[in-house]
């Protein structure tokens, strides 16, 4: 008789359909920094993954989460020195009108709160979000992610705007030419919404668009999404899963970076280092508003044990800066990748933002041709190579690169190379 | 110039109205076993969270949750012995229908999903809960917690059954003449969404029935409800949050304890000890229904340090024998309590499950008239007196009382004794 594989026992337990990574799937065991280890004792290089921020296993936030954990954890109903510092701490990197935060586990919950906040603060129902979005896994925010969500389970108070993608939409405009463009698509969602007797609850965007191939957003984006909004009744959302906590290496926050403020803010995945820890900050009269009249407690959000991990992730981001590294190392991955598109055709567009890379692939790059089918074998052969990516964008053609911040020099040499070879023999 | 006050300055970044417990609320910088202690050192005996509920800080499961976070910490889309060594073992505690499981983080995340996949498998939408439950904070959670949430907020879907209350309502009337009176409450709710077009997703029901008081539930109860339900079209789904991992004493599980195998479990709070982990527990037909049509997918659901984590906490419950401590201890606190009734007329009734148990105080034994403001004062003069508890049920009067389950004889004499000598001086 056979003894089953893990694989096997897993569809066993958990169904074939729990997503993995790659047609074959890794069997990991150990992760130190960058790097990640197979059950065979193979190393890769792990240049996808954004939970591990500060690096897998950071023995300083590491030893933080391990303290609190043998001191005391319980919740929020209880007076807490270690919660009440990590939010003040926390909240210095905003702008001062957001001085208010919730403590809550993951980014959907982050995301559901938000929808919350805005539809009961300004009594309206309609949320814009994009058409390529995904912001999480509840039914609320299942339908504002229109990613795996189809048109007709959106329900009446969902608008989607189009993917905006100046790689191929710019065609010689200016940014102000395009932000023109782009805010039409915002302003016709709202007239659409109007036309059904729907008002306009907010929008929700990620500051990243990482879902949507992490496109160049033309300077004053945000700033005129937002006016348009505001002017509609509405709340801008900025979903800082993807792009918060210095990913950008510019700013602490993907918002500023864009040169908005928002009235919500959502972040989660890397704020406790892969601990399950996530929040919404907002302004004092709109958290007044809402639990004035909304009794609203999360059992686990910001325990003693969750605050001192955020609160370890931050002093890491800092002593070690986290985010001028995100800035000379993803410019020296954007300077590589660059002379890697002058000497591959596949490469149609190389794109960056701090630590997060988007590498376009198309098979014609005059017209622009999404190159799907070769992305796939190019991640499955990275991986079998030793390096660890994903894919994203509408057409399933682009290069997610997004390593963990400590990202060094020498990674991104491995990174390149390796993807040099790769598409070699492509 | 006065430093503020911790209290003030959690007001200053957490609002005014994020929930605190106690008139004057605690302060607490430690915690062990079945016992917390404040900022000045004083210790307070721990009758009321199910959270760490093997005990505050556990040093078995602080262990193990820091070993892991040392070695790897990534999610479900790699390969992982843990992760599924522990689906298995958690798994084997079902009956052999439930052997699939979904890890989310939170109770609600837990209860969003079992919603989604009781109306996206049977096709329907409606969605009976009772008319004083608390499932969760997420919009569609939020929905059917009754508890919060005003009628006019619960949409088309939803239908509430009024709370069940032997206590006050069984007049002389048989077991099974309860549950059919009962289950009429059901019917109706059934009948009342088929006269508006709505057929039945599910029922979704709190096996303790904690936040509606922790009545003694008529054997038969639950498996007359699946009946009717079932019947139909919809699907039983059971909220083990407060019921489960052997509270009772008698099963690991609420529902098992109350006699019938639902379709759908969710589970939360004490899964984890603290560390946020929560789960989602059905048949392997409902799963693949779901998810090969639904991309599901929870970023820190069930990572490494999640599964070593529940895994220790599983592993604490069998060999420290919590199941069979919360029968003998449970029974002497029941023991205690029924002879404090016999000395307090404010005692009206006393009832327990294991581990959890409810002091219901009434003005008036024969009218059985609630004691809301006694019972509130009393639990404050108890936490000054170092025991806590809190209060649960429709009219606010029923002391909730619910300790970590290794609370023994000693902790139960000093939690009567304490609430003897505070029920003389009210």
């Amino acid at each position: 008789m056979n003894t089953p594989s893990l694989l096997e026992r897993r569809y066993r337990v958990m169904g074939r359909h729990s997503p993995l990574f790659y047609d074959r799937p890794l069997h990991l065991v150990r992760g130190e920094g960058v790097w990640v280890f197979d059950a065979d004792g193979r190393r890769y290089l792990d240049a996808y993954n954004n939970v591990p921020h500060v690096g897998h296993c950071h023995p300083y936030v590491v030893a933080a989460l391990s303290r609190q954990a043998a001191i005391l954890n319980t919740h929020t109903r209880y007076l807490d020195e270690g919660i009440v510092a990590y939010a003040e701490r926390l909240l210095g990197t905003f702008d001062a009108s957001l001085s208010n935060i919730v403590f809550v586990c993951t980014g959907s919950e982050a995301n559901e709160l938000a929808l919350r906040i805005a539809r009961e603060t300004t009594g309206h129902q309609g949320i814009i979000s994009t058409a390529f979005a995904y912001h999480g896994n509840t039914v609320a925010v299942s339908q504002i992610s229109s990613l795996f969500t189809p048109p007709e389970q959106r329900g009446p108070y969902v608008r989607t705007i189009p993917v905006i993608d100046p790689y191929r939409e710019r065609r010689g405009r200016s940014d102000a030419e395009l932000v023109h463009a782009y805010a039409a698509d915002v302003q016709q969602a709202i007239e659409d919404f109007h036309a059904k007797g729907v008002k306009l609850a907010g929008i929700l965007l990620c500051t990243a668009l990482s879902s949507e191939g992490l496109p160049n957003v033309p300077p004053g984006y945000l700033q005129r999404v937002a006016d348009l909004v505001h002017a509609a009744g509405g709340l801008v959302i900025a979903d800082e899963v993807q792009g918060g906590f210095g990913r950008f290496g510019t700013h602490m926050w993907g918002h500023a970076a864009l040169g908005a403020v928002p009235d919500i803010v959502t972040m989660g995945k890397p704020m406790g280092n892969g601990h399950p820890l996530a929040g919404v900050v907002t302004r004092p009269d709109l958290i007044e508003a809402f639990e004035s009249r909304n009794m609203y407690f999360n059992t686990f959000g910001g325990n003693p044990v969750s605050a001192a991990t955020g609160m370890a992730v931050l002093e890491v981001l800092e002593r070690e800066q986290l985010l001028a590294n995100a800035r000379t190392t993803g410019a020296y991955v954007i300077e590589r990748l660059n002379r890697l598109r002058d000497k591959h055709q596949l490469i149609g567009d190389v794109r960056g933002k701090g630590m997060f890379f988007a590498v376009e692939l198309v098979t014609d790059r005059k017209a622009q041709t999404p190159a799907p089918a070769q992305t796939k074998r190019l991640i499955n052969a990275m991986r079998d190579r030793g390096v660890l990516i994903s894919r994203i964008g509408v057409h399933d053609n682009i290069l997610k690169i997004r390593p963990p911040m400590p990202f060094k020099p020498e990674h991104a040499d491995l990174l390149v190379d390796t993807l040099d070879d790769v598409l070699k023999g492509l």
